[in-house]
């Protein structure tokens, strides 16, 4: 007798149901703060090979739960995926992953792969089945995407930066070949993401990692309209919950998208989030990432004020606020997830 | 006869005095978006030498004042400075500045030397009576160091980096270390920027770049004591101005530091912070520096909307959310300055 899908705490969490305890997940769970992940990685001889290949995958997605008894798995896998898929060539190495030749005319946009995922991205769907079979019954399995802003910017620059200036050069003096360029990614991410739910998601994350970069003018023209389109897309396919670092200026706006679900970065105030949000969309977050570099004791006391702040309120998924750090303990990783296990309304 | 300078205009906006228009400049106006500093930079054959050189510093500080007008001019250097003075190798290549040997135990915190600026850093005041003298006479001259957080995580981290891990490290695990580090540091920059204002400087910028990445109760714990106790030092020494980049979590913060100003960053909404605010510091900002990459017309709408925004309130410096690009196209430049000077109440 298998769970149904509905009945896990992520999801009923999701749909902000009372509950006797948040559930807990980490982002970028399955990392290099765990030596069985260090292992895999090894054996398979590298990121990117780890990521292709769906038992090495599914293993590295499998092993936090393992350990610490999460409820809900995220698929290892980066938010890059469909940028390769569509053509670019994706480069991992020790400065990260980058683009050596970045996307700055129309010609280039207008060569991207409009790609579809069955075809091309077929060892997500496989990594999907296989993780699926290997969780327990009541954790929750997660897909994700890059939303098309941050993906427009890494296929831009070509590698990560602070500034992404040549991404601000083609909006603001070649808006039609940007706009060209979000609509295809737009395309590619909504069907990436249906297909990931086709395959066992049962919720799924858009990163907008880097849209936190944007003013709200900018956010609104050059940004939203897109992650919007692609939120829309799965309504009804699965709850969305949507993530964009350093977006608390951004918060109204990322609300009124329509989503499940909104992640939090690590410093906005979660009390106050849930004051001005909490009827309309659950909260996932938001511990500072940088504090689970603190002993166990130190990351309970301040997972417990977190928890506090939340007062038990509907809707709250414990979570970290940006990605685990690789120089995470993972004795803290422990002393996290345990705070929302004992707790009890 | 020579203006004194309390009756300089950016001296008087510092005041929060009634204004016919806001005085205007730009951070890191001295820069590599000027032909004229690549040439200078050239001809001194690196960034440290053009900084160690009063003749070259001085020239550099001027040239956009020449070009442009601004109503200040800030002495060109860099934050690290002090840090360097303190006995840190400091080195400067492609990636920016590095300190190949970082501080991470107590042993090299002890090392470090109290420096006596007039000792060892002579070359910025020699720099900055050169530029006062090859200054218009209506145009202030700013000095400024890194806060001790700021400094502290650079010392720590040895570079650039995105997570802090090894200074979050420090403050969690090691924490006496940490705080005889910002104790020897604020020290240090108290007495760097009262030498700055003997030699010139009417007013003083503390640059606390990193702090933004703290959390409320960690910024509270770990940065704000030491910021707060050289500001103090420089109470009625000169007006004090404070940038957090991505601080607009911290604002009720910096605020209460006593400061003169506050200078935010493009992501805080400029005429929300006047009407919380204004009554009480001066604030500076708060174009997104990004958007000088836009056509020059499109930089004086955006310009024009954000001094609307402000409404000609007292207290308003016209300047960036953060320092300009080095892609930034000097006729941009030129565009936002003159919306300042073509204001008229």
């Amino acid at each position: 007798m298998t769970m149904r899908s509905e009945d896990r705490l992520l999801v009923r969490a999701l749909r902000r149901e009372p509950l006797p305890r948040p559930p807990v997940w980490l982002m970028r769970q399955a990392g290099r703060y765990l030596p069985e992940y260090r292992a895999v990685r090894q054996q398979a001889g590298g990121f990117l090979e780890m990521m292709r290949n769906p038992e090495y995958a599914s293993e590295v997605t499998l092993q936090p739960v393992r350990r610490y008894g999460m409820d809900a798995a995220i698929l290892f896998s980066d938010i890059l995926v469909p940028l390769e898929a569509m053509g670019m060539h994706l480069v991992f190495d020790e400065h990260g992953p980058s683009f050596p030749v970045p996307v700055r005319s129309r010609g280039q946009v207008d060569a991207l792969q409009d790609v579809d995922p069955d075809q091309t991205m077929g060892f997500v769907g496989e990594a999907l089945r296989r993780t699926r079979r290997g969780l327990p019954d009541e954790t929750a399995l997660i897909g994700f995407c890059g939303a098309p802003f941050t993906l427009a910017a890494y296929a831009i620059e070509g590698a990560g930066t602070k500034s992404f200036a040549a991404t601000r050069a083609m909006m603001y003096r070649d808006e039609s070949t940007f706009r060209a360029l979000m609509d295809k990614l737009a395309g590619v991410v909504a069907r990436h993401l249906r297909y990931q739910v086709v395959h066992g998601a049962e919720a799924v994350v858009l990163f907008d990692t880097w849209a936190g970069t944007l003013g709200h003018e900018d956010y609104l023209r050059y940004a939203a309209p897109w992650s919007r389109a692609v939120l829309q897309e799965l309504a009804g396919v699965a709850p969305r919950v949507l993530f964009v670092h350093g977006g608390d200026h951004l918060l109204d706006e990322l609300v009124r998208s329509g989503v499940e679900a909104v992640a939090l970065d690590w410093r906005t105030p979660i009390g106050k989030a849930f004051d001005r949000y909490g009827d309309r969309v659950a909260l996932q977050g938001n511990l500072d990432p940088a504090t689970l570099l603190a002993s166990p004791s130190e990351v309970a006391r301040r997972t417990n004020a977190l928890l506090d702040e939340v007062g038990g309120r509907p809707g709250h998924i414990l979570n970290l606020g940006h990605g685990i750090f690789k120089e995470t303990d993972p004795e803290s990783v422990g002393a996290f997830v345990r705070c929302a296990k004992e707790r009890a309304r």
